[in-house]
């Protein structure tokens, strides 16, 4: 069985609650690594007053604090970004086969003096290389050709050499199914009448194409058509142009079920597509299907390559 | 009963078809007026091979052409304008109490030297007045502050007068409930990290609140999290700052049964939500949904007046 290494995430949210409750589940079908001591997994258990699982495999950390549900702290982050990092050492040494993340508080990682926006941003330091961020779930993924950054600014992101070389490293990251590609504008700009921007997608997804020998991608796609439930027959990928053109029809479809995978890296890694949910933690209330489905991802990404 | 003027749209495509189907069904809640001749209902009732019902209602058109399904066409792209207009001017003379209006083919308007947009565009220069595009149907609908403009001119548009105005026709156009109002950017702007066109959207907000006494409007709402499931539970209409913000995630969930619906304007105008649909012309495949669905809003449009 493969082996995936678990980052806890912060341990005043909802992450160790989450990696209990689904250990027996994901034991199934992995070998889980969990990136905590005994000591803090015990304290952790103690509040959630649960059993910890005989074959809940922990590691040495060098870390002891107090764990206090619900709160931005400095000493949690700290903690949080540790066992991130000993995942991800994990996998260099393959001692572990892929990382599944739990979510860290960004403004605890702040607190800490951690100057990192997140997990992804984190990789792309570590790794130095462009990672794409992709969510979805079995039914439906969706990579970002753009992130986080105003929409005003979308528009001259999309140069034909850029997202070539997007197209390109998605291309190895994926299995061989066919992968659409959403236009920027409405109606995918209707012929130059509504934006132009679409030229430059056309032009990269040819050029791509050419080079990969197969019409690998589909598009422009006219956007508010694509996500249609006759549409979302045809492609399980899509590629969005901007955060939001991918993210409110993932997560209007399948908001509990989706996960965050990061891609064109040297590890696999994917994550839980929720926060660290202070406003429940510690209360028998998390949702675990998120984490299952990053599991069930990162086996799967595993297998592909 | 309410009477519904129905203009039938390009006799090419599907429009009389689903008028036909749907007569039984729709003359239980109103009385249509259908702008159509005898002669031209017989011919297509003639290629459709189905009987006329006893009770619908016909209008006097001088209006006579052969009806060739599929074909973009001068002929047939003028007398959906026609059958249009006579729907207008039912409802100005109060022989009606609302329009719905089947698709039209924009080509076939060009063809007929018809220089609008669509019916929309008509009916903004018919009365000169700014109507409001609203999509949807019961369980949600969406109200485009912009349309159909490129995607990198939308950020230029968000102004605080401007959306003051948009909001305050809005509100004299709809039901008492609240209204969710969508940020522009990414996480609605992240405090201003990601964009600040927040700050005029909030502003906007505010000011017509304050004007109307009560939270009429909530928000910047996060764009992508302001359509999961759960965020549904609490708002049946949505603002939208841009075409696909609101239209992504209306088709992706309720693409055959969405309506559109034209505000602030002197008369009640609903549409169905779909074109000519030519493809499937006169083969009994056109679904009726968002026809049925397009009389119920207007109905309910009429009765909120």
């Amino acid at each position: 069985m493969k082996k995936i290494a678990v980052s806890l995430g912060d341990l005043n949210g909802v992450g160790i609650e989450i990696a209990l409750k689904s250990h027996e589940e994901i034991s199934k079908i992995c070998e889980p690594i969990y990136c905590i001591n005994d000591k803090l997994l015990a304290s952790a258990a103690k509040l959630l007053d649960v059993d910890i699982p005989k074959d809940f495999r922990t590691i040495e950390m060098d870390a002891d604090f107090e764990i206090r549900p619900s709160l931005i702290d400095a000493k949690s982050g700290k903690f949080s970004y540790e066992s991130f990092i000993k995942a991800i050492e994990l996998c260099e040494k393959q001692d572990s086969d892929a990382l599944v993340t739990m979510p860290i508080h960004k403004e605890a990682w702040s607190l800490a003096g951690l100057d990192y926006k997140g997990h992804t941003d984190l990789l792309r330091k570590y790794f130095k290389q462009e990672a794409i961020m992709m969510l979805g779930c079995q039914e439906m993924f969706v990579a970002l050709y753009t992130e986080h950054i105003p929409l005003k600014d979308v528009s001259k992101n999309i140069k034909q050499d850029k997202l070539e070389s997007f197209l390109s490293d998605l291309d190895n990251s994926l299995e061989k199914a066919k992968i659409a590609v959403l236009g920027l504008n409405p109606h995918a700009g209707d012929n130059g009448v509504l934006g132009n921007e679409e030229r430059e997608i056309e032009a990269a997804i040819k050029s791509v194409n050419d080079k990969i020998g197969y019409e690998r991608y589909e598009g422009c796609l006219v956007p508010d058509v694509a996500f249609t439930p006759d549409a979302r027959k045809n492609y399980k990928y899509y590629v969005a142009m901007y955060h939001d053109q991918g993210l409110i029809p993932l997560k209007a479809l399948y908001f509990d079920e989706s996960v965050n995978i990061s891609l064109n890296l040297p590890i696999v890694r994917t994550s839980v597509d929720h926060g660290t949910a202070f406003d429940i933690a510690y209360k028998n209330k998390a949702k675990n299907i998120s984490y299952i489905n990053a599991v069930k991802s990162a086996l799967s990404l595993c297998n592909k390559e």
